[in-house]
């Protein structure tokens, strides 16, 4: 693409690094943004600035937050016995909206994947594991999605909790295999959590 | 949605104000922003910042340029007297992009659309009409889009500059290269043969 403005060009081209955002896109978007007020771009700049700068990590359950820990682990009336294990805010977000859960959650940061490189040591395990060895967890519900990396993360968190006495229990299958966590409708995804099953019924199939 | 993060939501929320942006989508692209270095969302803000701000309007086509004139008015090698009259700075992007263009732009903001609510006075049209009545414009060409707002456009310049003792045409309405006949539309296939072109010129391209 020639543009006649660099100005127009490094915006362009900053967008289009986006996922998904093809250069056209990325035109199209930042077009719309010069017919807007000036203020527009400042909202967007400044939010995504703020984001970017002062978001935190809960230090309990690694969910991003404003604070240092987050409003669900902050809330004395969740069930801190039970803990969802989630791959990111996105899953938090769907499962909070089913309203069938009360406990709390532990946010992995991504599931095991040698293909895109990233091993246990890149995700949040260690701190769960500790989280199941000192604290008073009953439950473990592993809640990723129901992929090939999904199930490979389950299965060797499982591996390492074995050995404490707690229940471990996956969210049921009703949702189709493949699909994302984040897309399932609210409906399947809340029974699947009261539907939960122990984990070793699941491995069996 | 719920947000467990004010930040987060204000993020996602200017983001999704973007055209084409739904909340779903605006979430995903803000999470990836978070995944990537703290950089990346400030070279992003800036750019947008700056264009946002730093973005001249050409004194005579009106095209964005980074300067008072842009780089097409500023060329002595364009031929002054050939003025092409497109919606937007992306039609002179795919204009320039076939090279086969050599005249100025005048560079309207948009069509007439009674619907949105765009009449002639919110359009470059006056400063068209004094630059063909002052200067030594011989052609102008209109390149709008082949709509009922681009005709509509094209009229209402076309009345207010019959006076004027200048040729004007309008790009040619066709079967596109690679179009299959039988799904070409009636109106298209219909000029095309009224506007036929003699073989041997267009076998020189």
């Amino acid at each position: 693409m020639d543009f006649s403005s660099k100005l127009l060009e490094n915006a362009v081209n900053e967008m289009s690094r986006l996922p998904g955002i093809g250069k056209r896109t990325a035109l199209r978007l930042v077009l719309h943004l010069l017919k807007q007020p000036k203020e527009n771009t400042a909202y967007l700049s400044e939010a995504l600035l703020h984001l970017r700068n002062d978001m935190k990590n809960c230090e309990k359950c690694h969910n991003i937050s404003d604070t240092v820990l987050c409003a669900i682990c902050n809330n004395p009336k969740r069930n801190s016995e039970i803990i969802c294990v989630v791959e990111d805010i996105r899953d938090v977000m769907a499962i909070e909206s089913t309203s069938q859960f009360n406990g709390l959650y532990h946010v992995l940061g991504g599931k095991i994947s040698p293909i895109e490189g990233i091993g246990p040591q890149n995700l949040k395990i260690d701190s769960l594991i500790k989280k199941v060895a000192n604290e008073e967890v009953k439950e473990l519900i592993f809640a990723l999605s129901s992929t090939m990396e999904g199930d490979t993360t389950n299965f060797y968190i499982f591996k390492q909790i074995e050995k404490f006495n707690i229940k471990i229990s996956t969210i049921a299958r009703g949702i189709s295999v493949g699909d994302e966590l984040e897309y399932a409708d609210e409906i399947t995804l809340g029974r699947s959590i009261v539907h939960r099953i122990p984990f070793e019924q699941s491995i069996r199939g």
